[in-house]
């Protein structure tokens, strides 16, 4: 029993782990994963649904099942990295941490109905609570540490650069509101339907249903578009310098010198 | 009195104060623009008006209310901020500073009608004043600071970009106007009309409204698309660049050395 | 006489000549270039011409006359600037500079039609080329010279980046042209209007005149669009990383520094 | 014989031949692989096929011809090139190298009909593998290094980037499906159009085929337009940071020292 937990505890252990076993479940969990995103695509399309529908069904009810299991597992075992920590401690741990709460939320949405007693018609919207699943994925990305770093690191300039961004939809949708309405009592009803052009003309998305058709719109329209295109430069150029900054302190700086003009060593 | 005047001073100057006061002061006029730009969004909608005019009629008497006596306090407290200056010079330092005219614009066009006795009717278009009242949170924004300072650092940058952009527009424009009136003489009707093809294009929104039919016209548009990726670059780019210098400033980091044997730069 | 061509010798130069009136032809020139553009799009206007043509043909002959007056002064007094060259050769090589080039060409398309005898007929295309006046302002924006040091300096990688997208633009519209041309062979009706398509996508424009509706078809878009904000990260790195080394080297990097742990001198 | 298969080996050599030949050969077969694509191009006019048909049937003929002869020579020649191998081995070398397939490639899809006696009417679809003509190209191009090198740098980057843009596609259309497919049961049928939409929005291409027209589904396409501006942020922060360090590497600059005093790092 002993034994059986500690190799379980190993297989799960995306950190520690060198067993051979551990990178084979770590590709099965994440190909599991990737097939539940396939199956909610798959179950979309009215051709495919009453083919293999049930096919679907029992691939959903496979995937709770590994799903729970892994679950159980990951609490069972989690006083095993946590030595120093009393067992419910360690386990009470894992269970509200970030991931932790990902693989419950995973697999939550099938056990509720029958945990509340609720209608089956509600079950439906819960399905898409399976998104979740893809957060599991998370554990796998190291490579995301950089990204998320460099995110991190700016994100003071980006919630600044959103702030500015909001101000200037509504600034821009208020006025085009003013602007338009007259011309088009419909596409400008209100200021609301008038960020709905703000956000597709700052973005430079540009759908095409909305647009200004007097003068002054028009001129307006230029103007934030043109805006658009700082937009777009505030946050890389904030991202492009967090980047600099990353790849040298992971160089680390320690390479020794000499003068390029006398040859000496600094 | 002047305990008052003094508690006062304290309470609404924004980088000295400490009082616990301070904080909650900032937080309820911060609050209140935004609750007023709400107002502002709400007051479009057609449906909503009849049930809830009252209401935002007098959210608006509250808010102008507010906003009245805290100009007035700023304005009689100025003197404290600049004892070395007689009373009368700080608090016209105060009303003629970019803030105290922001102060008044967005109260001044509630009590405009009544100085200048006008008819009611211009008052419904000076409402769109109130969206002055965003600026106000310009004073709370100490992290605004260094993307101020990068706009500032790459202006002239910036203005001779848009001063290349503008002179693209109208080459693009003319001669897509001689190109394409003859097929689409209401789309291109003139180049006024021609330049709204141009801005749509260069910023890459492409509304579908107006674009070429003409063989030659869409090579020239596609050559505008293209440059206007080009166009985006530049700007980031200056942007990236001034951001690192920033950064590297921020940090106290000495970007380069001379060498200490001979003397000669690095 | 001597004093006269010395003193517009001074005038015309834009840069030694510190004289006030220096400055006033400068401003008058960049104001006149300026007027014309804004006449040429004026004219346009079908509502403008019966009204103010005559006013339009009347600022056009003036224009000109100003233009053909500055360009004689600056062929008269550029033996000023060479005096180590003959005369005839300083002229001459004015004359065929650039900017000599860009101040004939700018009156040139008036005077062809009588010097040639032409049909007047062909003499409207000719008013085009009064769009080349805007390229006299280049003498005044001594701004623009980072901005050109940059594009300069980055040529080959911009040159090569646009070669890349030239090759895909044509993939991409090769392969869409067989993809969609059975489902809208109007659409689709050969290469060159699929790279109409491929264009549209690539700049992210997305006109959506022309777009793919087989699944296929909509593939390829995805991955053509995606690849087009690839395409748009390409030159926007090369032109911060070219401006990077730009300010460096302006800033001049003679700062002496010290040890932030020791604190010696290095 | 030996002399001519030399005098070969130098002319087909893009990177120590320096006889006059090379450059004219290698000028020669660019110019015949950019002829080849206007062909491919030209082909696909309707107006064109009956009237220059034949030619373009000739000039096909020619291309095969000249790259056959190219490739045979290559074989053959390959030995002198590496001296020290065994001549079949050599010549192994280069069939299998990426260049040999591509010149493989490049001529296989008009000879393989008659290889495998198999239908004419399956030639026409091969005839598309002649865009792979395009990729000859690739050996003239060295100043293509510096963008493969920051390509090559930061592909992991650019991977995870990749993917998160992919995740973000299918939670966008997976949401955006469950909120439309009532309102417009037509555009978003099932998740797979779902995507259609999500990729037009988040790389702000907006043909404005399909576009969201619940409150609801406006709201998340903002979201997702406005997180597109960070989609390209990321990739171009990324690539303009691995140009940087690309520049300073060429430029042999030592980006940072030790302290010659204490020897900790600067």
């Amino acid at each position: 029993m002993k034994v059986l937990k500690n190799k379980l505890a190993l297989l799960v252990d995306d950190e520690q782990g060198t067993m051979r076993g551990t990178a084979f479940f770590e590709y099965f969990i994440s190909a599991l994963i990737v097939a539940n995103m396939v199956a909610i695509v798959l179950e979309s399309y009215e051709e495919i649904m009453p083919v293999y529908g049930d096919w679907l069904m029992n691939f959903e009810l496979f995937s709770i099942g590994v799903f729970t299991v892994e679950y159980l597992i990951r609490i069972w075992v989690s006083d095993e990295r946590h030595p120093e920590l009393p067992a419910w401690k360690a386990r009470w741990k894992y269970m509200t941490s970030f991931l932790g709460l990902v693989d419950l939320l995973a697999i939550l949405p099938f056990y509720l109905p029958y945990l509340l007693l609720m209608d089956l018609r509600i079950l439906r919207s819960l399905r898409l609570f399976r998104l979740i699943r893809l957060l599991k994925l998370n554990r796998y990305f190291t490579s995301l540490r950089l990204i998320r770093n460099v995110i991190l690191k700016t994100k003071n300039e980006i919630a600044v650069t959103v702030f500015l961004v909001f101000i200037l939809l509504v600034l821009a949708s208020t006025l085009m509101y003013n602007i338009e309405k007259q011309a088009q009592p419909e596409a400008f009803k209100n200021i609301g339907e008038s960020m709905w052009w703000a956000v597709a003309t700052l973005t430079t998305v540009g759908y095409g249903d909305v647009y200004p058709i007097t003068g002054l719109g028009k001129l307006l329209s230029a103007f934030i578009a043109l805006l658009g295109i700082g937009i777009v430069a505030l946050p890389t150029g904030i991202i492009s310098s967090a980047y600099m900054e990353e790849f040298r302190e992971l160089k680390g700086k320690t390479t020794s010198c000499s003068c390029p003009h006398c040859g000496k060593e600094l």
